[in-house]
């Protein structure tokens, strides 16, 4: 969408919608491409997210809110691109209404890829590193199959994502819909729901009021943290990237840390005296995860992630410091 | 639904639906329960299978036909069991419209679930061998995890299996619906569509014509064959096991045997003078298959497959020997 004709650089203005874009990442998202000039159109049914997020955005003309669940089948709406994000991500969310979970998966994809389809225009699936399951390897490429069960508590979650990709897949092959495939490992930012019980939430909640920090498991498990900034920038480069490169893709921090770690670090940067307390670790609770980001580096002109935790961290702090907690 | 009361056994008479009951497992199992003395509804669209196989059973007054798409949900039918077999079986079946597939594998278990649950009746799912993928493991248990493409051209089947099955269990654990699945294994038999592609029909149409045998591959890739009797045993077996087993259960034959083997066997059981010819391996064409099925002899009841291949071979020749091809 950027073309240099007679030595001019042409910047075309589209239109893109964003499912989920009220959510954690889609409120970064969805800035970045207003930012760019674009037009956007977000799709919500804030399900798992807080209106705050893109309050401010209502007021900018290029900005649109449907608010309403990508189960329901879109008609008749003129996009180039849509980002298929609406899901619910962090375990206590999506395991809340498991079956709810799949069919967002599954009927959302399914609704997009429609739509896509009818434009011609181009889909992202945002996938995650959830297909891969409890990896039996330390590092996980794009071509390792996974480890998923299928009937335990987090399949509504990882099954779901995993058929979404077949469906995006069959639509390519099928229909020749252009599409986009990311595999997102644990990211992290300003913007998430303070209480989706995710780690990096809850830790920093539970750091700053001072209370108990709540591991699960023995804390050795490991978790890649991703900052929100440099997914966003690996996502809109896979989105337009001008090879036809389909993916799946890994966009992930190969920075790898137990969750002790972490809590060491939010411990050490709020200041707190919060104390580690040891809680069950839930069930298929998996046991490492760190992504293989070199097909992303091949295929995204050099894309890897630059913001460490440490700094990443340091901009996520005040925020949740910022936060009236009794709005959410 | 039998209960000994005073000495004397009583036998519940039951409303079954069958979804694929036309279907080659279908015609069988349509057949077992009509002999059981039930009621049977047979739900199929035929677009895998051939009227001829339920064509005397239209006239049993126990026995009727409701000619639909699994995809569009069935209200107010009053059912006790239900089996849900309703989905491409064979490969190039399944991914001759790989959407239609995966959208079938999805809305049907979902559907089902639902006529299920609001009927407090018990739902067996056909699930299969391919949620395990192209096996790592010589031999395949329940827990293996196994190792699926979930972006290939069988995706589509193997990845709408799978997450049927954490359909299944996600409407167990939320409104204890009663589910069974179970984990089908290469199956052969009479009422096998003649042009539905799979080996069996395939070597054996090939052989009593006398034209060539078409290997995939080097033939030496593993598959386990199950004969369709012992299936449907052990299926009604899992969906009236008292103890309230719900799965997932292997049900095949361990007896493994290369393609060249079965193609040799089915010469010599045919006198014929076919030859082998060797075809291009499908991609992702599983490498060996084999079931483990000390639990299905556990929990059902000390169940295991009695027919040999060459027994069953002898049962389905017959019966490719005496259709009418110009009729499928
Ligand atoms: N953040 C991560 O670490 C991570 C990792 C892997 C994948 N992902 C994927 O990225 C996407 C965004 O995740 P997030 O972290 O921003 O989560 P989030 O929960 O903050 O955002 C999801 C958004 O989707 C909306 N939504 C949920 N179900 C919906 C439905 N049925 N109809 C309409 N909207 C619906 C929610 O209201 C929310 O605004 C998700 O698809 C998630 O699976 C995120
Ligand atoms: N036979 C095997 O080796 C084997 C192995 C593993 C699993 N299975 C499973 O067992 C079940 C039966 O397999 P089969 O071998 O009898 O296959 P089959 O193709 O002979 O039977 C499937 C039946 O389902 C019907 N059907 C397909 N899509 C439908 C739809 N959308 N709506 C209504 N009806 C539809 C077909 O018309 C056909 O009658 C399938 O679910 C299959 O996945 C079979
Ligand atoms: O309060 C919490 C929340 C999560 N975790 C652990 O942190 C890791 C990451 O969990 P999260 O829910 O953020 O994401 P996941 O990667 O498991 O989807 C997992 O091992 C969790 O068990 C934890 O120790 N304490
Ligand atoms: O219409 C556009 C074109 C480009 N970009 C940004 O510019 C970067 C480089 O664009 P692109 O990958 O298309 O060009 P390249 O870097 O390959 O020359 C992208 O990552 C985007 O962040 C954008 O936001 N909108
Ligand atoms: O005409 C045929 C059909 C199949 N096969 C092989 O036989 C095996 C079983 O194939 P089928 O389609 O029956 O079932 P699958 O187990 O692959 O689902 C696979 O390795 C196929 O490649 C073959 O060699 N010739
Ligand atoms: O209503 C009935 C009850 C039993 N059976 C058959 O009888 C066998 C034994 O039934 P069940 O497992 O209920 O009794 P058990 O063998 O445990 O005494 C089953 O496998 C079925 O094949 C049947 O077809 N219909």
């Amino acid at each position: 969408y950027q073309r240099r004709v007679h030595g001019v650089l042409w910047w075309r203005i589209m239109r893109i919608l964003v499912t989920g874009g009220a959510g954690f990442v889609g409120a970064h998202l969805c800035r970045r491409l207003l930012a760019d000039g674009h037009d956007v159109i977000c799709l919500d049914n804030f399900s798992t997210s807080h209106r705050n997020n893109i309050a401010e955005l209502l007021a900018n003309p290029k900005f649109s809110l449907m608010e309403q669940d990508v189960e329901t089948p879109v008609q008749q709406l003129q996009v180039d691109q849509i980002y298929n994000l609406a899901c619910p991500a962090s375990p206590p969310h999506y395991q809340h209404d498991p079956i709810k979970t799949v069919k967002t998966a599954f009927l959302g994809v399914l609704n997009m890829l429609e739509l896509a389809r009818q434009n011609d225009a181009t889909i992202l699936q945002a996938s995650t590193s959830e297909v891969y399951g409890d990896p039996e390897c330390a590092v996980q490429s794009e071509t390792y199959r996974g480890c998923v069960s299928c009937t335990g508590p987090r399949a509504c979650y990882d099954e779901g994502k995993r058929v979404g990709e077949t469906l995006m897949f069959d639509y390519n092959r099928k229909y020749g819909t252009k599409i986009r495939v990311i595999r997102i490992f644990n990211t992290y930012g300003p913007w998430m729901h303070p209480y989706d019980g995710r780690v990096v939430s809850n830790f920093i909640l539970q750091a700053l009021k001072g209370v108990d920090i709540t591991v699960y498991g023995t804390g050795e498990q490991t978790r890649s943290f991703q900052y929100v900034a440099d997914l966003v920038e690996g996502m809109v480069r896979m989105m337009n990237n001008s090879t036809g490169f389909i993916g799946p893709v890994n966009l992930g921090n190969p920075g790898e840390f137990t969750m002790k770690q972490l809590a060491d670090l939010v411990i050490e940067m709020t200041n707190s005296k919060s104390k580690l307390v040891y809680l069950p670790l839930p069930q298929d609770d998996p046991t490492k995860r760190c992504p293989d980001i070199r097909v992303a580096g091949q295929q995204l002109g050099g894309w890897s992630p630059s913001v460490t935790l440490r700094e990443g961290l340091a901009k996520t702090i005040p925020y949740f410091a910022s936060l009236d907690l009794s709005q959410y």
